[in-house]
């Protein structure tokens, strides 16, 4: 089953706050729900967010009037909102754009047509991610000898794609082709996708893992008991520097000291050639609430206070190498990366 | 309220288990109960079980048998059962070894008088502890200064010790100096020493902090907003590598990486000259259901496997200082731990 997906005019998708205890869809029928779905972080990862983003312009065309002045209103509007959901993920306002740009090219036309237009583009979209996804896996697995230790942080799988996932993409890929691997899997407080998504997904695999707080990642590399790191992305500047979910950093500086090789695997859309480096990239700044419950349960005292930046920025010089469906970008990323971007673009074209 | 105490031949303790919700007492009147509130934390933190230790040899001399040979037998295998319950932090030992050497001392003799003689140790060894705390707090607190945002990690403040605590100790005596402090407490996967009690302890002394997962700290200081970091220890070799909470490790690096100071508090006879280096400190294995479950809730899929080091290794080049009841020891620490020792034994002497 795909993370998300369409039945007619309704989005569907994994809920993946009730995983690994169940597998639950959640029903879209319209920009708001989808909306509070993305708020919720009921569909995260930047690439799912990237086809919900285009999905969600079709529910807006869908639920809007229809008459195209107040329609395309309605979808701007809506767009707007999508984007302002989720602010470092670049994918998502990459998704939300490529529909937004096939709106305009449709100004005036048969609203009826364009909402057809607007849910098989979405479609495409989401059949496009999981291409990527194998193309990532392909371009990284030889990246990963048999018998490797691999560390990864968050869930860069299929439950943050469409399918098949960016580093756990590939992971799946090198271990279909037989290589016996071993995966660490920082938990990743405080949303756990780690011990609940990524465990799950290896759980389903049959690839072998250990599930490990984030703070024993530095004691299993102390130890040699740790090969390489991969971990996805959020947004990635066009110096190289990488968005991604928090603590990613720390696995960045960890690899570092321990001489250990650290990849990020993201389809290009992650990359934001707009932005020159991390510290131009927004970090979304979640409820302290999230850090100091969770599933209902509070674990700090009453007035407690926390910080909760949702996401964090890797510096290019600690990165070895960016796996994208065009191949293994590396130093210096400036160069690699517009390349990366360009190539891609004439693909498309 | 001291964290252990003891009332009669009974002896008291905190249930930090069932902190931050409510503040409830364990009765150990035996050394089977001691032990087993050890093993389930419900006690922990390196100096409090050194008090531990020294109780829970008294506990055995009550209430083994009045003829002095059974009762060397009995209390002899109490203390090997005591020592084994937590293998890393050497003050469990230290506590044990001291209380022993009373029982060895008084070989023959009256064994009421001996259980006198024990519980009146144990209690000096508390009271002991609180004095030594209160010297590390004004050896360590002129390291802070009016403005600091120290980092923490687990706990090491009056619940890991019989009162005051050693790094947070140090940021006791600092805040009662009126020196304006923000404390930034790692939470502590996966037992939550920081979001459970830190904070508890914090919010009492009303010193402002700022609960983070332990993935946050290295963003934190990319962003310049730590200036040090200070944390307690659960063995120190005689090079200086310091055992202590999983993920001690992490921190320091990330300091050395963003250049700032980190602090070791503990007592002296947290050091263990015995061992040279950190390598041959042994790391506790804990049960992996304490990764896979939080706050008592399951988060990981069925089936899940995890791993569980409770301790990691700081080498002593990452190691700023490390704060004792006689001052603070530096670089080479060899030397300064060897005269800190030596220095303490002439004390007690």
């Amino acid at each position: 089953m795909r993370t998300i997906f369409r039945e007619g005019t309704r989005v569907k998708l994994i809920d993946q706050t009730r995983l690994p205890g169940e597998v639950a869809l959640v029903e879209c029928a319209s920009v708001d729900s989808l909306c509070a779905a993305i708020l919720a972080m009921r569909i995260r990862g930047a690439p799912a967010l990237g086809v919900a983003g285009a999905y969600g312009v079709a529910l807006a065309a869908e639920e809007g009037p229809a008459e195209w002045g107040s329609l395309s209103e309605h979808v701007t509007g809506a767009a707007e909102r999508l984007r302002r959901t989720r602010p470092t993920a670049v994918n998502l306002s990459w998704g939300v754009a490529r529909a937004m740009a096939l709106v305009v090219n449709n100004a005036g036309r048969d609203v009826d047509e364009l909402r057809r237009q607007l849910w098989t583009f979405a479609d495409a979209l989401a059949d496009r991610d999981v291409e990527i996804n194998r193309q990532i896996g392909s371009h990284g697995a030889p990246l990963l000898a048999d018998g490797a230790r691999v560390l990864t942080h968050c869930n860069a799988g299929a439950l943050a794609t469409v399918d098949w996932g960016t580093a756990l993409g590939v992971v799946r890929t090198a271990a279909r082709q037989g290589k016996r691997l071993h995966i660490y899997v920082d938990e990743t407080r405080p949303f756990l996708q780690g011990s609940r998504l990524t465990a799950w997904e290896l759980e389903q695999e049959g690839v072998p893992y250990s599930v490990i707080t984030d703070n024993m990642a530095g004691h299993l590399m102390a130890r040699g008991e740790i090969d390489l790191c991969i971990v996805g992305a959020d947004r990635i500047a066009a110096c190289g520097d990488v968005a991604n979910k928090i603590g990613t950093y720390t696995v960045a500086v960890l690899a570092r000291v321990h001489g250990l090789p650290f990849y990020v695997a993201a389809p290009v859309s992650t990359i934001d050639l707009a932005i020159e480096t991390g510290g131009d990239i927004p970090i979304e700044e979640r409820s302290p609430e999230e850090v100091l419950t969770f599933a209902g349960v509070r674990v700090a005292p009453a007035g407690a206070r926390a910080r909760h930046p949702a996401f964090d920025i890797t510096p290019a010089e600690y990165v070895t190498g960016i796996i994208t469906e065009m191949g293994i970008a590396g130093a210096p990323f400036d160069e690699s990366l517009a390349a990366a971007v360009a190539a891609s673009r004439a693909g498309d074209g």
